[in-house]
């Protein structure tokens, strides 16, 4: 383990809670908020709330690992000699990145074929990237960083491509009262992806030691509350705009004119 | 207990904790989409749930039990002298294999006589299945353990006849838009049903130590995810395009008509 300063430890543990209050909380407000769009997208917000659920999980382990993985003692942090455990991140990504792509799908509410066909691409791209990302995390090698990192990269872009142009595209078939929030969403997923390549390398460009462990936690931090929080919230208000423009009122026989 | 390398420790540690987070993810996915479905399959579909919270408990009890067995000091893993605990999943099999019959059984919605005749064969034949598999499962000799696989694999293989043979008779009954669905259901049941008995067999067919330990803990894990909730995917996914054949509109009066 390098070793760390005080306030560096204190920054990443305190970040790890911060995450764990955000995550838990954004899944309460999902599934309370379920029940407020149409029956159209309940599946989409039940999958929003499915990923900042599974991201509360890992983050209630990464902070015990953090824990367990450092000893402070009279304002010295010593390593204890248990390793922190980087891959609940890679484990936690695995299942919530392709969850946020089908949510995202979910909620342009495209054609039945479409929506399968999309889901699955992206679904596998999203596995692939996440799986080709792992073995360059867990090395200290900085050649082996760079080209796992560089395989990683090629479903990236193809996602981020896809995501970018497709969404695009499929903008003009959305109602009026909701453009302006799914083009703010395709912003966003470009935007906070990007931190991720850009955090993975933090110890390749100068980076080192505490300095380097502090930074890659603390932005992966937020680039998680980001992806997954800010985005869901996003997702909650494109769904409630959508419900709106269809006609739907909340508990009423207005549900009765939609499809499942 | 078996001498594992680190990578060999963490690779199980990882795959258990990931399996936590599927199950409980697709619990939560499954009791909030049961309000999506007609009143007809709900009971599938809990059960359905009840089935991942089984194996999402006993996934935390199992962790535990590999976190106690082992203690990693210095990139060392040393065996504590605390057993692991394997009886932790046939309790769970006990439990959940006529549960996963019976789910499938109810989605297919078959006449209230058959539906009873079945789901009693089938499920005694499961816990049969399963009674059989332990004493082999926790035997080191492979003549005790290819006795009791031998023994386990009768009502096995009764099983897995009678859901192939029997549904695809009864897919001809079923709406147009689901019968894709029922037929993949079919396969993914007997491939997924499949990887146990190979698991099981692994020890005794040259995987031996840490390897052995490894590849049966890691070979479970998948074969229960795949079994428990990729599976429970597919079935709420031909209770909801059944419920849609039957002219459900979820969240309407439409549930007035349907039988509970």
């Amino acid at each position: 383990m390098d070793i760390i300063s005080l306030n560096q430890y204190e920054l990443v543990f305190n970040a790890f809670s911060f995450a764990i209050a955000v995550m838990g909380a954004a899944t309460v407000f999902f599934f309370l908020g379920r029940s407020q769009v149409a029956p159209a997208y309940k599946t989409a917000i039940t999958i929003t709330g499915i990923v900042t659920l599974i991201a509360a999980y890992h983050y209630v382990r990464i902070f015990a690992s953090w824990e367990a993985s450092y000893a402070v003692m009279a304002g010295q942090v010593t390593a204890t000699g248990v390793k922190f455990n980087d891959a609940y991140r890679y484990v936690d990504w695995l299942l919530t990145v392709p969850l946020l792509l089908i949510e995202l799908i979910l909620v342009m509410r495209l054609s039945p074929a479409e929506t399968a066909a999309k889901g699955t691409k992206l679904g596998i791209l999203a596995a692939l990237m996440v799986v080709l990302g792992y073995p360059g995390e867990i090395s200290s090698v900085p050649g082996t960083r760079w080209l796992w990192w560089a395989l990683a990269m090629i479903p990236f872009l193809i996602i981020v491509y896809d995501l970018f142009v497709g969404l695009k595209r499929s903008i003009d078939s959305q109602p009026e009262s909701a453009r302006g929030l799914i083009s703010t969403a395709r912003w966003l997923t470009v935007v906070s992806w990007c931190f991720y390549p850009v955090v993975f390398v933090f110890p390749m460009i100068g980076f080192t030691g505490g300095a380097a462990t502090t930074a890659v936690q603390v932005g992966y931090t937020v680039a998680d509350i980001v992806a997954k929080a800010v985005f869901g919230v996003l997702i909650y208000m494109i769904a409630v705009r959508k419900s709106a423009a269809d006609g739907y009122v909340s508990g009423t026989l207005g549900e009765r004119n939609m499809a499942v």
